[in-house]
């Protein structure tokens, strides 16, 4: 099947360049000296994941559950669930790891250690636990020289449902960086941080054997991450324009793309309309902050292609209007109705989440499998 | 089971406001002298549909075929799918067709009425259409006096694979109003733009029997739809903090909420952070031109009710960051790790879309139903 007989709007994956991007951050882990744990949530995906990992039998992070489940259901044992755990889903954390998941919780309060311990306690299972870190005063985690630091490792370390083992961190401040040597400096503070962390705990005689760093942006312009053990980067399988906005990809990296039909034009407005709307494309902005504002997207080709400067301006739900970024009249015979373009997401994990499968391509337009995604909680 | 007891995040829909809100837009239906055709894009959702019609047999909107299929295999025949049709996708529309439904589709090019004749003819059914209008430049359709009207019309009614059923528009526009006049006057463009089209089709001798118009503000503050033979509203059934800023509805009457889990709190910054992020309450900021920007929602108790100028400040794709408005701290003692939020979305479409289902529960906070949503297409 090709890609023009393909029911609109669809989620697209370029093999090749997936493939590209997964080997680039595995010699940079390599480089660093750091064990990858790549983060599942972009691709929600075992076929990305286990690509991902290599020929290496190692672990990955994951931002809910459900991918936890799915993902240990397809053979993956180590799993770190890198959200701030909440007591209404201990029951269902446990039940993974009385099924033999090695799964790996996060908190940043003691009344969190308080009750993974007293779950762990009563479900017969002692909770892996990492301490979340604030780096970059961006959203969770204690900050390196918060006393609760110490509090909360010895509560872990006092309770026999719960067993402390290390610090994380998450620089995403690091996305509204504005050149590479200001990502290098968030992976300097991502790398003190844990760092100075593991080393509190240690000296209280607390265990920390993990420190684990992660973001696509610091993973790939970290210049040294000694005694980090670990990175977490996950929107790097596919990248997308932030990604290419801040320096770390071009926009030929970019695996990702929605494909949508046009379904009209408006040539007094300057304007053609797909089929995709925030439904398919989601609502994320992120390029906005960006020196360049991408819109909604950037319009390719069906070959997936840039074709210039064709954005998409606007969405409604199941409407994206395609526009000149300096408002030009797109050559609209280029264009006509029924024939199909491809649109780069702004951010990958959003535009992905609207979506249940993937259409997977080698670089061309012929759709070599269809993979699913497991979205939800 | 309580809502305390469910897995965060997750959708909640208060039945007793859903009945009140498509009660009152069934009575301002009525007294406008139009037909209620509801648009099911919102609630994607049958039982919600079913409740949205009441007694009577009549037709509903869609904005996928996806819905259109599943509205139909539970018993609604009479369906109007708008959103202006692609090529790809008539093969699927013409099944619904050959299986009973009476399916109706929209366009506003020459190229597309060819097709759609033309896949009409080849399948074996004659389409029914309306022809889009565009009655406030807000994005499809052809605008009133525009000589395509007549063409598109004329080509409709020469084929035998598609049939002129009438004209459509909606004044999407109309979501940008600052007052309840200024929502009336567009719905004053929206009724003179179809009127004014049915008149020239009707003078060319082209049949118009479908007159239509939607869309939730101007049904509620609609004066005269004179000529217009139906209404399409959607968002009416849940209405959402959009809507409330509008003065279209109240936040009590909001109908949908996200439940969430207290994970973790910043007290130097002022925040508390929950498990709901963009994944849970989509990355809509409808509300961010209005006078009262409510951030990623408006934070609610578990009962539903308000609790002041907490909104949800930020999101990333599992964390929301509730804040105070103002930047006062919130009272961090009445929001322990563990307790459960509702907070009202921006845009009850976007929000819902990030669901597979609704927990259903009447003014209280036990679970009485759980329906299932159909996203994608």
């Amino acid at each position: 099947m090709q890609l023009h007989e393909l029911e609109t709007p669809c989620l697209i994956l370029d093999r090749r360049r997936l493939e590209k991007n997964l080997a680039t951050m595995r010699q940079q882990a390599q480089r660093l000296g750091v064990r990858l744990r790549p983060h599942g949530k972009t691709a929600k995906n075992i076929d990305i994941v286990r690509m991902a990992l290599g020929s290496r039998p190692e672990g990955i992070t994951v931002s809910t559950l459900k991918e936890a489940r799915y993902y240990f259901e397809n053979g993956i044992t180590d799993i770190l669930y890198a959200v701030g755990i909440a007591p209404v889903k201990l029951k269902r954390a446990a039940a993974l790891i009385k099924d033999g998941a090695d799964l790996t919780l996060i908190l940043d309060t003691p009344e969190q250690a308080r009750c993974v311990a007293a779950a762990g306690r009563s479900e017969g299972v002692a909770f892996p636990v990492l301490i979340e870190i604030d780096c970059d005063n961006h959203r969770a985690g204690v900050t390196p020289e918060d006393p609760l630091l110490l509090a909360i490792g010895r509560l872990l370390g006092a309770e026999p449902g719960a067993a402390l083992r290390g610090v994380m961190t998450h620089a995403g401040a690091s996305y509204g960086s504005r050149s590479a040597e200001e990502i290098r400096s968030f992976a300097r503070r991502e790398r003190d941080a844990v760092v100075r962390c593991a080393e509190r705990l240690r000296a209280a005689g607390l265990p920390c054997p993990v420190v684990s760093v992660g973001s696509t942006p610091t993973a790939r312009f970290a210049d040294d991450l000694s005694g980090v053990t670990e990175a977490r980067p996950g929107v790097y399988m596919s990248h997308d324009l932030v990604m290419a906005g801040l320096g770390v990809c071009g926009t030929d990296d970019i695996a990702l793309s929605v494909l949508a039909s046009v379904i009209g034009r408006q040539t007094k407005k300057g304007w053609l309309i797909v089929d995709a709307g925030w439904t398919a494309l989601s609502r994320d902005r992120g390029t906005a902050a960006q020196a360049l504002d991408q819109g909604y997207g950037l319009v390719c080709g069906i070959d997936g292609r840039s074709v210039g400067d064709l954005i998409v301006a606007d969405t409604n739900q199941e409407h994206g209007i395609i526009a000149h970024r300096q408002g030009a009249p797109p050559d609209f015979d280029a264009f006509p109705i029924g024939s199909a373009v491809r649109i780069l997401p702004n951010h990958a994990c959003a535009t992905a989440a609207m979506h249940d499968r993937y259409f997977v391509v080698d670089g061309d337009t012929a759709v070599a499998a269809v993979w699913p995604r497991i979205n939800g909680w």
